[in-house]
């Protein structure tokens, strides 16, 4: 593997107290290749201590199996009440720390800079950025859950944030916006 | 061993965003006794990830030295903002996970509850919880940062609520709320 071609794996997570959704993406020379994603649906267990070791038992296995370079976290700043923030927190650490156990460095993302990154709109709907990951990852399957998209989604903002695609995204964002203008059929809902 | 003689390591972790202060103690039958407290602080490192990550290894270090049973935790439910409490939320999430990577179980207390079960009192002063744990632990060293006595005032109140002493304990915290009203000079501060 030369320094020029980037080859890694980026593993994009957004973790809630109900449910969390994970993606992984393959960045392969200039190719962006989905490899899975899904949900880990917590709602089953009352307990909140059984959701935080589910949480870290599922990533640790995901880390396990597909051995991501990066972990790039979907991590809103504001939230509605102090208690809910604090739940919301734990589930975010403990994310965190299934990467950190694997030396495995993180970055976070707001909610709403992921969406702008993959559509070109901040304030854009799950299905259109389910739509826009459909264009732009290669092998892309749509998830059973729509919360599966946020973590593929999170992941390829992160690469489009790290790889000085950013600038090119631009464009491209603006293009797709326009694309999404004249193509309205393509949004699903 | 056999079945009556309880013999256990418990880890009692006070997490902030700040410092992290923690203590061991050993259950010994009868016998409590100090292993170690200490406190890890984080003002230094401006940067929130790299807290988190100082908390998980540290924690993770403290863990493969002592191998404690259990883990508990000091946690409260209540804050001033939600901006605080997701901070706080992520460093007892990163803690509680250090243990969760090790399958070790962790119970969680509210300071209040903490307070009340050491010393009777649950609106208690750290000194007062200080002097309090000086009467209970064998081999007992004041800790340098008073922050560290919560660590160990976690993993009492652990003992004492699962052991079955809580009843015998609510008859010496009576006993002990008598004795520093008889001895104030016992109490610093």
């Amino acid at each position: 593997m030369n320094a020029i071609v980037k080859d890694k794996i980026i593993l994009g997570v957004d973790p809630g107290t109900v449910v969390l959704g994970y993606g992984l993406i393959h960045i392969k020379a200039s190719k962006l290749i989905m490899i899975e994603a899904g949900c880990i649906k917590l709602d089953k267990y009352a307990d909140h201590g059984i959701r935080l070791k589910m949480i870290f038992d599922r990533l640790s296995e995901i880390i396990d199996t597909h051995h991501p370079d990066e972990l790039a976290i979907e991590a809103p700043f504001y939230g509605k009440n102090v208690q809910s923030m604090l739940k919301l927190g734990r589930a975010q650490g403990v994310a965190i720390a299934a990467a950190l156990a694997k030396e495995i460095p993180y970055v976070e993302y707001a909610p709403r800079k992921i969406k702008q990154s993959v559509t070109g709109n901040g304030a854009a709907s799950k299905e259109q950025v389910a739509s826009m990951l459909e264009h732009v990852l290669e092998n892309f399957r749509m998830p059973k859950e729509l919360d599966a998209t946020d973590g593929l989604a999170t992941a390829l903002c992160h690469h489009f944030s790290t790889s000085g695609n950013m600038a090119q995204l631009g464009k491209e964002a603006k293009g797709w916006a326009g694309f999404l203008k004249k193509n309205p059929g393509r949004v699903v809902g």
